[in-house]
C-alpha cells in the first residue's frame, strides 16, 4: 500500500506555495498517496490520516508564521498518537541569513515533541529546502528530492 | 527617566503568568516603569512604546504559543522601528527536557531579527528563566533577577 | 540480525558516563549489539561500522563538549557514507536552563546533516534525555527508553 | 577611549577569513581599536581584555569549528568575567541551507552562556552575516555594518 504523504504549507507571495506543489511531485514520482492542502484549510485532526506529514513555512521572525504553529498547538488534543510518522520542513524568505533554518529547525522540533521520525540531507540543503525568494532550479530539486526522500523512508517504516 | 518595560505572557495554567508577575516586580525593584500584559489583551503596535520588551510563554511544541506568534508576525508592519530596544524572554513547561529553552531561543531570535539586544545570564538561567511546573524558590529568584537585568541594561543604553 | 549501536560520550564528572551506561543497557535489553565507548578512544572512521549512533555529552556553553566536535569534524572525510544510520543525543548539566536541549540539538544537527536518521519521544525528555546533576530515576528511565526506541526503529529501518 | 573589540576566526579556505577582515574594517571606521585574530593564535584568557568579542566560524556539521568549541570550552576557567561584554559572530559554508544559521547561533548561544550582550540587525542578515562561498558584494557590506554595529553598541554600553 502506497505511503500517504500530507504536504501542509502556508503561503502569501506564493513562493512556499510553489515549494510545496515541487515536494508534492517528488513525492508522487516516489509513489506516494499524496495530498497538498493550505494550512487554512486544514484541521488538527486531520494529522492523524497521513503516515508522514511535510510542512512548509515562509520565514516570518525566524520561525513558523502563527497559522501553522496554531495549528499545531492545537494538536496537542491527540498528543502520542503521532509517534512514529515521518516528518519534514522547508522554508521560504527573502533574504539569505533571514531566519530559514531556524523555521525550519522550528518545525521540525515541534515534529521530534511528536514523537515522529525526521531525516536530514548529507547532499543538499541539510535540514530542509530552503528558498531566497521565489524557488530557482536549485530550490526546485531540492524540493523534489525531499518529497522522494520523505516517501522512502515512510515505505521502510511501515 | 525610568526605562519602560513591557512584560507580555500567555498563560492557562498559570504558571506563565506568576513568572510574569515575578519579573515585573524585579523590574520596578530596579526602578523601571513597568506594564505587566497578557498577550491576549495587547496589540502589535504598543511594542513601540517601551525601551524593553520582555516575553513569556508556555511551552507549546518546543517554541512559543501560538497566540503570541500571532502578535509577533503582526510586528512585521513596523519592522526596524524596535532596532536597538531590550529584549528577554521565559518560558514554562511541564517536563525538563520539554523544549524550555527552544521555547526561550525561539522568541530570543524573534527579537534579534527585530534588531533588538538580549543579554544572557553567566549565573543562573543561561537564556532566560525556565519553570517545570510551578515557579519554585529557585524560579522566583531568576525571574526577579531577570526584571532586574533587564532595567539595568536598559537604561545603561539609553 | 541484531542492530549495531555505537553509543559515544565524553565525560569528567561520571555524570555523562552514567547515562550512556544506562542508554546502554536499554539497547542491550531491545536487542542491540552495543559498543560503549569514551570518545577519546574511537576514531571518526568507526562511525561507518554501525547501524545507529548515539552520542552524550556534558553541556560545554550550550553545545557539545570540543572533543566531541573534534570528532565530528574530522567525519567529513567521509560525508555521505552515514546517510539513513540512524542517530540520537542526551546530555548532562549542572542546572536547568543550563543549555541542555541546545547541546542535544546542537548533536542531532549534525547527525541530520550526515543525512541520519533521528526520532524525538512524545513522552518523556522530548529531543532526548536531560540530566540536571547525576542522574536520578526519571533520568534512569528516560535513558533505558531512548536505548530501547533507538535499537526499535533501527531494527526497523534495516 | 575606544572600544577594544576582539575578532576571532578560524578559516581553512579563506572565506571566513575574509570576512573577519570585512568586520576588522566596519569596526575600525567606526572608531574602534580591533585586533584580529586566527583562533589558533589566540589564547581563551586574551577574551578578558576587549569589550567586545566577535567570533567567525566556517560551518561544520551546523556549528562552529571544534577550535573555536575548544577556546570556548577553555574559557570556563574564567566563568562570569565576561558578563556585558557585547558579542556576535558570523559564519561562511559552502551551499544555502547548510548550517550557516545554527553554526551562528551555536555561536552566540555560548556568548549568552557568558552573560555577554548580543544584538541582531532588522536590515541585513539577522543573525550575524552569512556568506556562500567566498564574499560576494552583499556579504562584504553585511560584514562591514557588523563591524559598525559592534563598535556602536559596545561605545553606548561603556
Amino acid at each position: 500500500m502506497a505511503s500517504k504523504v500530507l504536504i501542509l504549507y502556508y503561503s502569501r507571495t506564493g513562493n512556499t506555495k510553489q515549494m510545496a506543489e515541487l515536494v508534492t511531485e517528488g513525492a508522487r514520482d516516489a509513489g506516494g498517496e499524496v495530498i497538498l492542502k493550505d494550512v487554512g484549510d486544514a484541521k488538527a485532526e486531520e494529522l492523524l490520516d497521513y503516515d508522514a506529514i511535510v510542512i512548509g513555512s515562509p520565514v516570518y521572525y525566524g520561525s513558523m508564521a502563527g497559522e501553522i504553529k496554531k495549528l499545531l498547538d492545537e494538536s496537542v488534543k491527540f498528543h502520542g498518537q503521532l509517534e512514529g510518522k515521518v516528518g519534514a520542513a522547508f522554508s521560504s524568505s527573502a533574504n539569505i541569513g533571514g531566519g530559514n533554518e531556524t523555521t525550519i529547525l522550528d518545525i521540525l522540533d515541534a515534529l521530534l515533541i511528536h514523537g515522529m521520525v525526521v531525516q536530514g540531507n548529507s547532499a543538499g540543503d541539510h535540514y530542509g529546502p530552503v528558498s531566497i525568494g521565489a524557488p530557482d532550479e536549485r530550490v526546485e530539486k531540492q524540493c523534489r528530492v525531499l518529497g522522494k526522500r520523505v516517501v522512502a523512508l515512510t515505505d521502510k517504516l511501515k
